[in-house]
């Protein structure tokens, strides 16, 4: 059925239906949740988080190669990183939904079933939105709101703490570029993928083939889609292990150097980090080297990681465990730790990174941002 | 300059230095303003209240005859409105802003223009957002948080309640239906216009001309101009004179009887209304005259007036003021009380409408619903 023959009343109705019986749980802060003109919470006692973050079709998704359940799945993690990324826990998400009028209802729920599943790994809770019709692009945005007893801004880094990075980076701009290069094949079978969070797990797991360059190229189905999952449908952590001890932290979401510079502006000093310290996945290595991209380049300005960078004072404990946790992406992994690496320090004013032949060169903003020519 | 020569982070920094100076006052409970991952802030001892509303080009605006001033302006109201209909007071907002790259940076500053003049009469400080560029559509959304230590809801009403509403409905609606008639002229007229909240006021105030079945009418300025800004710039107003009395509430955005028949489902309740108690304003009169629009059917169904139906025992100090005071819109307004009718009483179950012939009628929901066919 189309979304114009369900009507949208009917769909809010649902929709109530669904998410409204997990609000009355004990604990859960909520007075009142969806189908008033607002919805109620009480948080007595801690600071109130709020960060918001929209996807637009044609910018932030290709619909020829990403399924409504990623979608939602995605527009809840994007939200819960930077909650996480102050320190707090996630909570409560309110959802704005543009569609076409001749989308699927069955779309419809494929993409509140990505957000239910992302939901529940990070234990948040539909509270309200907005749904509309579209005349061209689908659009969502979701505001996430989480709480806190202590924040951890991007202004704290002092000179002499460390920078550390969880896994790797790059990894999610390399899985886009796989992405765009795959023929119409492999787009549909990873557009019905969930990447093992549900049901529907791909059993033929044969190559995917890119287009490159009108060649045709044969890339292990593995080593593509741990990519592709981390750009799709990443899947972000609590950080547990090492929140006692950030002195600033920030989301990599618009690139490694540009979110490490930010941390710079803010906490009003320099950094220092070691090109050969950067870590990049060897699934990364494989692919970008044969999509002939530079994969260095890949771990600095890629964006859409997710990752936490962060600086602390130097604390053993916070050990590097290699990257390769990534790769074996599924509901459990949200409880492991994540690797972390050393990748530089916090000096009093220059911005720098040591190449590998052991220059310094001027540590650059480049990752991507909107409205601007290259993006 | 268009947006996309002036990039993301420019317009974010400047942004950040417009908004964040006025987040310093004493006492606004903010811990963290725009430019970290997400904003912080404290409410102790309050319920807090979020709601969220989006606006899509070509379904919420059309960009022939309302500017981004405009735009703006009437996404803050929207959400306030929603904040007072639970008798709250509205705080904090957050935005999600996706513009073409072709856009201006005049189109964009004007937009926040809009934001900033509402705002500052609902006294609302923007706490963060998210901007993107969009392929075909523009479209915004907020999220609004507010504050309040007694919530009314849409469960309250009680068999015997009265059933109020401020001011008068079906002005949106008819202002709209004007809009879509105006030739090109009047259309540019309007979008430049600001309704004297800022400073262009239209000085050549001669009739505005309508296209009607071919035919041009003239509709003189003022009487069009008090609908048109209805349905542009909808100014809301807090209930303080029967917060304490309302039973149940809620914003009429949908239509009269579809937003009372909420009322009626969530208190479990019945409701009847006297058709000759309706108020309709003398512009509307004229106006859906003209356009040969039944003024009835727009008062009881046409969406987007941003009025307050409520529910209260039978108090004597509710009296009607008329619907004359919407008719000078303009800044100081926001203070002045709004006019108050009683349409009806809830009673236990039936649903009715008594027409003006006396006879009684089912009160049907016809109102604005997404994805409907006729929506």
């Amino acid at each position: 059925m189309k979304l114009h023959q369900k009507g949208e009343l009917q769909l809010l109705k649902e929709i109530k239906e669904r998410f409204n019986p997990a609000l009355k749980q004990k604990g859960s802060g909520v007075i009142l949740g969806i189908g008033d003109d607002a919805a109620v919470f009480a948080c007595p006692g801690e600071k109130i988080l709020v960060t918001t973050d929209m996807m637009t079709e044609g910018i932030h998704f290709n619909l020829n190669y990403t399924s409504a359940f990623q979608i939602g799945f995605k527009l809840v993690s994007v939200n819960v990183s930077d909650i996480y990324a102050m320190g707090g826990k996630p909570r409560y998400i309110f959802l704005n939904i543009a569609m076409k009028r001749e989308a699927s209802e069955e779309f419809f729920w494929d993409f509140f079933n990505g957000i239910s599943t992302a939901n529940s790994i990070y234990g948040v809770k539909l509270l309200g939105g907005d749904i509309s019709s579209a005349i061209n692009d689908m659009s969502v945005s979701a505001t996430l709101i989480g709480a806190a007893e202590k924040i951890v801004t991007r202004a704290g880094a002092k000179v002499g703490d460390k920078i550390y990075l969880t896994n790797t980076t790059g990894d999610s701009a390399c899985g886009l570029e796989i992405l765009r290069r795959l023929l119409p094949e492999g787009k549909n079978m990873i557009r019905e993928y969930d990447f093992g969070l549900v049901n529907k797990v791909i059993e033929d797991k044969k190559p995917l083939t890119l287009n490159i360059n009108s060649k045709h190229l044969n890339l292990d189905f593995n080593t593509a889609s741990s990519l592709i999952k981390r750009h799709l449908m990443p899947l972000v952590k609590y950080p547990r292990e090492f929140i006692d001890n950030a002195t600033a932290m920030i989301d990599v979401s618009d690139g490694l150097f540009i979110d490490l510079l930010r941390i710079c502006d803010d906490s009003n000093v320099g950094a220092k980090v070691y090109f050969n310290k950067i870590p990049v996945s060897y699934q990364m290595k494989i692919a970008s080297s044969i999509m002939g991209l530079d994969s260095h380049s890949l771990a600095t300005s890629g964006g859409e990681d997710y990752e936490l960078l962060f600086t602390a004072p130097d604390v053993k404990c916070l050990i590097n465990k290699g990257s390769e946790h990534r790769n074996s992406l599924n509901n459990s992994l949200n409880s492991e730790p994540a690797a972390i690496t050393c990748i530089g320090e916090i000096i009093p004013k220059e911005r720098v990174v040591i190449a590998l032949d052991g220059t310094e060169l001027p540590l650059k903003a480049e990752g991507y941002q909107h409205f601007s020519t290259q993006g």
